[in-house]
Formats: C-alpha cells, sequence, structure tokens
C-alpha cells in the first residue's frame, strides 16, 4: 500500500521514530492564522478537524502532545484539553516551557518535535529533534526546520507531522486494520 | 444540454441510479473540516448553501439523506434537521448507525451511498454500494472510494454528489423545467 | 487610463448602460456561499467589503439596488438595510419579487439586472435584460447569464457587476477625481 | 542570510528606510475583506496573526502604527488598541485623518506610509511617503501605489509592508539575534 507511505526522506524518518512529545504551536500552525473578534472583542479561531484526528492517534500511539502559544487565548487552552493535550498558553519564554515538558517526562531533546512558523518559534526550534514548520512558514525562520509540510497552517499541516511520526513508529498499519477489525 | 451532463464513468452511474440512502460525514465532508470555536467553548461550523441545495433535490426525488459524525454536535444536528436530513451525531460506530439506518427503510446495501474523507469513515466507505469522498480525502482511504469528487470538502463535493445521483435517476431535466414552470 | 476599463464586450456594456435596477441573490453570490452556525442554530455569514463598496456607488449613481433571497435570513436584511438595498428575503418567487420591484419603479425588463448563481435563480435571470453569474455559477445555470464575472462569489463578483454598469454609464471618471477633488 | 532580504527594487528601500508612520486600512487591507454578520447585526472580522506580528515588531522599532477605516467598527479598534496601534475609526477624510497624526508626531509626509486596497484610500496613497496596497487591491487604485505586496489583503499583505520597512532600517539581523539571545 505504497499510499500509505508519502516519500520521506530517510533522515526525517530516523528524527520521528524518536518522537515522544509533540509541541505545537497555535495561531499560524494549527490555525491559518486567523483571530476573529466580534464587537466586545471576544476572540475566535478555527482548528482544522484533520489535525484534531492526527493529534488523538498520535496521543493513543503514547506520544504526549502539547499546545505552546504565547497568545493568552482560552480557545486554544480549551481546544488543547478536548483533544487531551497539554495546554501552555501565554507562554513568554517557549524554549523555558517545552524543556520544562520534557524534563518532567524524562525525555532528550531528540525525543521533542516542536512545529511553529514565525519569530516567537525562531528559538525553540533550534532545540527540537525534529523541528517542523508548515508549508505557510514566514521566510525568516524557514531554514531552522527540519522539515516543511507540504500543507499549510490550519489546511492539515499539523496532521501531516502527526502521519509522519506515526509512520516512523509502525504505527500506520495497525491503525488502519483496527478501523477494519 | 451536455453541460448538465458531466462526463461521469459509466459504472459510477449504475451504481448512482440504486441509491435509496445517502449518508454524509460532516466535518471535512460537508465543511472545509475548520472548527470555529470561541472563548467558553462554544463550537460554530460552516455549511456550504451549495451542498444544501442537492441535498433538498435529493429528498425531493424520494432519497433519504442522513448526517452520520462522530462529533456530539448540535452544529450539525440542528442543519440536518434545517434540510430534512436525519441528524446522527455522536455515533461510535459508523457502519452500525449506517446498517440500522438502513435495515429500518429495508434496503440493500447497493442502494446506499457513503460520503466521507477521514480515518473513522474508512470501515462504512467499505460497504456502502457507493463510496464517495470529496477531493480533500486523507491519503489513508482515498483508494476506499468509488468515485473522488472534484471539489474539495465544504466546497461543493457533497452537491456534486447529489448531481450524480439525480443525474442517474433522470431527475435533473425535470427538475431545470419545473424551475422554467 | 486604460487600466479603468477592463475590456467588456460591446454588447454587455450596451446591456449595463440601461440598467436602473441591479437585483442580486446573497448566498453563493454576495457570499462564497457558506453559512455558519453555532450551537443555538443561529446564523452568521460573510459579507465582502468590496461588494459593499460597489453596491453603495451604484446606489449613489441612481440605481436602485436590491438583495433577492429564498433564504429566510435576517443576517441578509440586516445587510441589505446597512448598504441601502432593498432587502427581500424569504422569497418564494424571485420572479414575482423582481417584477414586483420593476413595475413599482416603472421600469422595464430591460433595465433590471439580476445576478444569482443557482436553481433558484434560473428563471428570473431568464427575465433580466442583464444577467449575470459569478465564477463560482453551478453548471446548471451557467448558460443563462450574458456575463460570468472573473471572481467568485464572496470574493468580489458583485462588485465586478457594479463597475461594470459604472463603466457603462459613463460614471467611473467622476468618481474618481470626485475622490482627488 | 538572503533568505532575510527579499529582492526589494531600491528605491522602494530609500522610501521605507525613512518611514517614522504607518497607517493601515482595515478591510481588505488588514483582513480579507469579508465582514461576519450575526443575526442581531452584529460585526466580527478576520485578523492575521502575521500581521499582528509585524505590527507589534514595527511599533517596537520606534514606528507609530494606526489603523484608519472609513468603516465605524468596534472590533477595529479594539485590535488595534491590543496591538498598541492608534485606532481611528469611522474616518470620513482618510487625508485630514493622517495629516493630524503626522502634524501631531513632528513628521514629513516622507515618512508617512499608508497601506490600503479600494476607493476610499484613493487620495491618501497619494499623499504618502511609501504607498502600498496588498495583491487584492481594486484595479482603480492599483497605480497609486509604490508597491503592491506579493500576498493578499489578510493573508500576511500588511506584515510584507512591516518587513519592508524593519528591513530598510536595518533591523532584522538585531531582531532575529535577540530571538536566539
Amino acid at each position: 500500500m505504497p499510499h500509505h507511505r508519502p516519500d520521506y526522506p530517510a533522515d526525517l524518518v530516523q528524527r520521528a521514530a524518536r518522537i515522544r512529545l509533540a509541541c505545537f504551536d497555535v495561531d499560524g500552525t494549527l490555525t491559518d492564522g486567523r483571530l476573529w473578534f466580534d464587537e466586545d472583542g471576544r476572540e475566535s479561531k478555527a482548528f482544522n478537524v484533520l489535525d484534531g484526528q492526527g493529534l488523538v492517534q498520535l496521543r493513543k500511539a503514547g506520544v504526549t502532545v502539547a499546545f505552546v502559544t504565547a497568545r493568552n487565548s482560552r480557545v486554544a487552552a480549551n481546544r488543547a484539553r478536548e483533544l487531551g493535550a497539554e495546554p501552555h498558553v501565554d507562554v513568554r519564554d517557549k524554549v523555558a516551557c517545552v524543556e520544562e515538558i520534557r524534563t518532567r517526562l524524562g525525555l532528550s531533546r531528540e525525543e521533542v518535535a516542536f512545529m511553529g512558523d514565525d519569530l516567537p518559534d525562531l528559538t525553540v526550534l533550534g532545540i527540537a529533534g525534529l523541528a517542523v514548520a508548515p508549508a505557510s512558514v514566514h521566510h525568516w525562520i524557514r531554514d531552522r526546520a527540519h522539515w516543511i509540510t507540504p500543507s499549510r497552517g490550519g489546511e492539515g499541516a499539523a496532521r501531516e507531522l502527526c502521519d509522519l511520526i506515526l509512520h516512523a513508529q509502525g504505527r500506520v498499519a495497525a491503525l488502519l486494520e483496527d478501523r477494519e477489525g
């Protein structure tokens, strides 16, 4: 079933095979970057069900999932909780935040993936064993990523990272067979 | 009037001619997969009026229409009711759900169409007489569909399935003439 | 200034020069067809400020503007009023509705433009002196339009009809000079 | 690091190097032009986090940022305040508004950038030292801009103006190094 296995570079699969913690920036990564505001200044944002499906599968495969966003957003925190992900919002220092989760879980940096798209993700991408950005990544930080996903933020980019990790960890066949069961 | 008749493969038209029940996944199929959340965690989603028009015509042609979604969504249930479709939300087992509707209506599997785009639709697509997916279908389940619509989910993909069924059942000319009447 | 004058066919300009009443379908024409629903079934939709600007200019040029939609939508009625357009919602018979406006204003059919994109617009497009559809028009009714705009519904298609009428009626130069004034 | 420096024309960089005040139209420039309305006529709109990031960096670099919109929009005013920008809404005369800000800040016209996309921006673009429009600009005013950004309104067009100014004023390297710090 070759259609289950996109043609990932070998070193990318190697990196993905080690991941035990996957951290995601929110705006521009899990969304297309748009923030809706109503007349009272209340915020909404749109998550993609494709990404949600992938994050749940990742978690079921034993990978810890975390949202890490600089924005103080109840919307992001709620969505993280709905998907069983750690909600880290209003984060001033993304490196410190990811390092706290990593050490708490007793992981090495090689076991951490981070996905982000803009300036606040620049440094944290540099310490992740697997640094990923959506196709819509800002050009200032493009070179920091080991992989640029085919899809843009909010259009399934995060799902593509989930699929890579699931593939690298040999989870896809079982996952599809289980559905057939 | 050749513009009324896209160039459907003959076996696809044959399958569509038998359909008496058309079931639709919601997120990613009747929508583009985006879920809006406000600060209180309340959900919105966007349906396409193109699809709504098609579903109503399908129902008028005597085809039962059902929404079948794993998500516990009042938004989906409300929209189903507005269009005269059966609202099946919070569905743990899509096969069991579709089989319940099918046997209740006294139909064979050949008379059932299912449209879906992701992992939770994998198995149910396998038992449908006409299995359809939007252009935005996840690649893991792409091969399970008899037809991939030209349009993506939420951009008229469901309407394209409605049009196929209406065409295969010889309903289009009357439907356009009636409007002229 | 050739960039002010797209290369319209001569007969299209002739038709547009006569228009005194411009009627617009709403969903799919003034929007991209998406209907947002929240958990209480309350509807939102998105209008484009490009279209709003054009409709206001059309009205200032003495052309009556009307929204004509089959959907019972307070959103559409409110937006019509905000732009100084006649709000006709929950319309069962679009021909009767447009004919009522037309005769009330003492106009001939040649003086009426209608823009629509789907089945409920089929017949009324047939009686309009200028029948226009957005690029996203359903293929069943595509042939009924004298002009298909370059843009899709909700992405400036209605503005393109406004611009055509303003151009055909010799209003563009004055409108731009006035801004310079 | 050539990827930090898009290939801007030299005269554009010269103009951008002088900017101390950057003014932005809202609908169609900081958004994709869509206005959401609910059943009570309440408005929402979607800003892009890419643009927000750029506007904050611009302000930190000592450039005053202002929103200048003809629409009486609490949504726009709130978003301006959140980003530390001057909120000018319900503006009848954009030239007068920008001139008031400019003289209050003791700046010359060469030090003012304006970004807009439609008829109400026509005249004010003519007095700005740096006149910019998004790729989605209306063709009537296209020629008034010194630069058309690669991106459309609401898809990062404003960020591209911010990046140009930051580049022209030699701020990019320090900004990236600071993140590394």
